[in-house]
């Protein structure tokens, strides 16, 4: 609403002059098999298009000073992902820009979590100028757990007035996933705080399993929505309880097809769509939003109400009124699809512009930041030695394309009183090496999953503190991957038998790489086969990977403080001993 | 959001403990059988609430510091009125508050218009400030066409700049009903003026049988819903581009019963309930939102998205995100039921607290104002005279229970170069006299279908300028009945053979009594006795009445510049000639 009055009278009478046909419109795809999200009817009909309006719908005789023939195609509301941290398709906002919306996502909500933990309130203003120069629409809910717990190590916090001081900024919808529930519970001051000051306002929630009175607790507060649900039940009672549940499939997280079957027109005002977490590679084979929509249906989804989620209902849950419908008065946000049930998008018009190259050569986008990150010194194999009681104790076990992940109790080999990886059972050492210039912590432990035969990989994006984590099958490859991460200030690396054999630089924050986007997918093939080399089948390994850490998730984890009993929100040694959380 | 963050800290803190059962509860409603309209089953459980949030749902073990058996009831959330004028109902906006809120609506969207019209900004300011003290929340959209069309003389103007000064009151939602839609067509600066001061917010539409083109470009303003849809496929064409139908029944304007059968899930949320305009006794007899909900029901409209459509629908189109669920977190503004299906309101409580006489005592409301708003001299029936070319001529042909009107052409008696009133055929004259001191307009004309045949009746509250508006069998009874209405300052006036013979005074602008409720309820029993002993058998003669000078709707209308072509916009003499109008 920056515009004047006297501009916004001008657009008026061009919108109601077009849309009378009194003068040609602005754009008209002509004779399109348009889907109504609002009456599940395919009808086809002209769209006039007047600026970044639809003008004139139901009507099979606009003409336009640019015309689109739609009569082999569909069109559907733009797509809304409503949770994602752009971060994790580790390029620049810009670059998922680019990514997502020739897929059709003509609206993401971001929650520039990853980029906070490590800038703070830098990181945040970096979203916000970015979200001002892209060519879809960018929403930013504000990070609202950075730290996300005291069980780790973070670059940075943001406090209640950090948020509030940019809560007004025409870009923020409110606060993203609130996910220190267990502070809530425990009514932690400076976390009721952060609630209290978007009293009002639009929270995200964050929930993985929660019920019963906790759930009720944490709704009391105000928390609209959780994109963590996995189980259908789960999903029922939360949708009983008010909640809209966000059905994500990230790169790891995969829930879309578990949670297909909710979706009808009963209840898709409480569902709508999210990636939360998706990589490039992921983005550019598999899909985005489109992905989500294409997969619901196969699993036998109603079509109309499968569309309603991914527009309609997604964008009255964020109090976004002016999109999600083709009408008139409505925001020209269009996919057009040559097939609707595989959803498969043929073109996309962003706020009444087809999208093309010269969308994406247009924009004005703050230049990248965050570059020297990396705040640690060369690490030498000894780092990473398991001193420790004898055989048994715990071991993280990874559930692909999971985030929670299982407890396990396993004996390992046991030498010298230490106790070592056995990639004979699959199990790897681990480590957390803080990375932000705080400490210098290294939390230790083992994981079971990966299938690595021989070598480590490394990554400086862990969620949700960002510190290096490394897991390989012996110390000295272990210290080569973090050496060479901190020489790249950040990325994905590949060791074995002292060789880096492929790498990634992520130099922005750590998290994001500075090149084009399919320079990172080119990279990311590359890592992909490098791995497999080494006996890692996983879909995502450095997603895996970068979860590891992520102390609000059940079971067990590992951060720079070291292995965290998630279910009971405290630290655990080697050996399995509680440790009090200083 | 006036409450400080130290504050909203302590409720958060009672929310969370009394969610989790730490501590009882404020209020806890015991066993009910509650209907969720998110998902539409009906399950028994407490509902346990803590100041004005609801906190915990779907458990059987709450305890509260008060309890509610509700083992023989119903729980649902609160209704929701999306469009009234609270000056139809003749009593000040607290003893609507008082009538509404006891039948179960918890939420009312009001529209001021009756009391712009005759005092403008200060008309609205009163409504925003009793708005600040009812038990019910009551919202106000500002009245956007003041005057409603250039066609009759109102007694104020609202522009753009005045409306954009009660923009940020915390109680307005945006600009109520947008009537001047051939304004809006027409690029009428002033009506241009007002759609982009409001850019962006919540604007009201009001279209009657608009469709098509002129549709497109209405709803290409920013306009969102219809309060005026009176047939199925206008319905469906409205929704099917977008817009939220308000489905209406007030006391002429009954359309509950013929748009029942579009209620379903898929479509509830692009409906809603709404009342416009209904008297004090018509909600005494019938109810308010709930009888729309019972008659939707007994017209077979299916149970759970009837209430979804008076409750969450309701709310989620005019951006009212805490309440229309009974869920933790949200408003705790419950009805309860001793029947769902008949919807017999037993109790009602808002924000938590059960509504009863208390209630209502503890308010702060505003003093009435807008007395001696009856501006003219007594007139006598020389006034009333009708000069015309011969006995045939326009006649406005009432519909019972619509408030479009029929375009009749009849022959009158004539005599003396004048037409006459002629009851044999159930023509009364009827007139229209500005009564706001600025010109002393009087438009002169004919009416069938009152019934009445002696005598004649007076009103200041007349659609939407609210002149004064008479009827009757002879020029003398209708001077008496207009003299006793100056007298009266305002209300409304039934006269036989030169003696008046019941009236009811509404000295507040014209509109509204400052008696409480029962006693105009009283006396509107009378004025009805009166009037079938007159010959008049309709159920609502004065809302009738009303009607008829509300040029913005079809088909023939009058006002205090005479006979309007409401098809056409334009002016007619009595022998059906058009005027220019100046």
């Amino acid at each position: 609403m920056t515009k004047n009055r006297t501009d916004i009278k001008t657009n008026l009478k061009a919108r109601i002059d077009q849309a009378l046909g009194r003068v040609d419109a602005d754009l008209v795809i002509r004779a399109v098999r348009m889907l109504n999200v609002a009456t599940g009817e395919v009808e086809r009909t002209d769209i006039a298009i007047c600026g970044d309006k639809i003008v004139g719908t139901y009507d099979d005789n606009y003409r336009g000073r640019r015309e689109i023939d739609g009569s082999d195609l569909f069109a559907v509301p733009g797509f809304i992902d409503t949770h994602v941290h752009p971060e994790s398709s580790l390029v620049q906002p810009g670059e998922f820009d680019r990514l997502a919306l020739s897929r059709g996502t003509t609206t993401a909500i971001a929650d520039p979590h990853e980029i906070s933990n490590v800038l703070g309130i830098a990181g945040l203003r970096y979203f916000l100028e970015a979200a001002e120069g892209t060519a879809m629409d960018l929403r930013i809910n504000l990070s609202s757990c950075v730290p996300a717990s005291a069980l780790e190590t973070s670059g940075a916090r943001l406090d209640a007035d950090d948020l509030v001081s940019l809560r007004d900024h025409p870009k923020v919808i409110g606060l993203a996933e609130f996910m220190n529930f267990p502070g809530v519970l425990a009514k932690d001051e400076a976390v009721l705080d952060k609630l209290a000051a978007f009293d009002g306002w639009h929270i995200d929630g964050h929930s993985p399993l929660l019920g019963g009175r906790p759930l009720n607790a944490y709704l009391a507060c105000g928390v609209r929505n959780c994109h963590e649900v996995t189980h259908r039940d789960e999903a029922l009672e939360k949708i009983r309880k008010g909640m809209q549940v966000l059905i994500r499939d990230g790169s790891v997280t995969r829930d879309v097809e578990a949670l297909a079957d909710l979706i009808d027109m009963t209840r898709s005002p409480f569902l709508a769509f999210c990636t939360d977490d998706r990589t490039p590679l992921h983005i550019a084979e598999d899909g985005h939003i489109d992905y989500l929509i294409r997969t619901a249906i196969a699993k036998g989804a109603p079509m109309a109400a499968t569309y309603r989620t991914a527009t309609w209902s997604a964008a009255r849950g964020f109090g976004l009124t002016d999109r999600g419908l083709l009408a008139p008065g409505y925001l020209a946000d269009i996919v057009l699809l040559s097939d609707l049930e595989s959803c498969q998008v043929a073109g996309v018009i962003k706020s009444g512009r087809p999208v093309d190259a010269e969308t994406f050569a247009g924009r004005r986008l703050p230049a990248p930041i965050g570059y020297g990150s990396i705040k640690r010194a060369p690490v030498d194999a000894a780092l990473f030695r398991t001193p420790c009681a004898g055989p048994t104790g715990p071991v993280i076990g990874l559930v692909p394309q999971k985030i929670i992940t299982e407890a396990l109790v396993l004996s390992l080999p046991y030498t010298g009183g230490e106790r070592h990886a056995d990639p004979g059972q699959d199990v790897l050492k681990v480590a957390v090496l803080e990375r932000h210039g705080h400490n210098g912590n290294v939390g230790r432990g083992f994981v079971k999953g990966f299938g690595i035969t021989d070598g480590a990989i490394a990554s400086s994006f862990g969620h949700d503190a960002h510190n290096i984590i490394v897991v390989g099958t012996n110390d000295e490859d272990m210290a080569l991957a973090v050496n060479r991460l901190i020489e790249l200030q950040g990325g994905f690396v590949a060791v074995v038998g002292g060789q880096v054999r492929q790498d990634l630089p992520l130099p922005i924050a750590g998290l994001m790489s500075d090149w084009p986007a399919e320079d990172v997918e080119r990279r990311l093939h590359a890592l992909r086969e490098q791995l497999r080399a080494m006996g890692c089948h996983l879909d995502e390994p450095f997603v895996q990977l970068a979860f590891l850490p992520l102390s609000m998730i059940p079971h067990l984890k590992i951060t720079d403080r070291g292995l965290v009993d998630a279910d009971h929100h405290h630290l655990i040694t080697l050996d399995g001993d509680r440790v009090t959380v200083g």
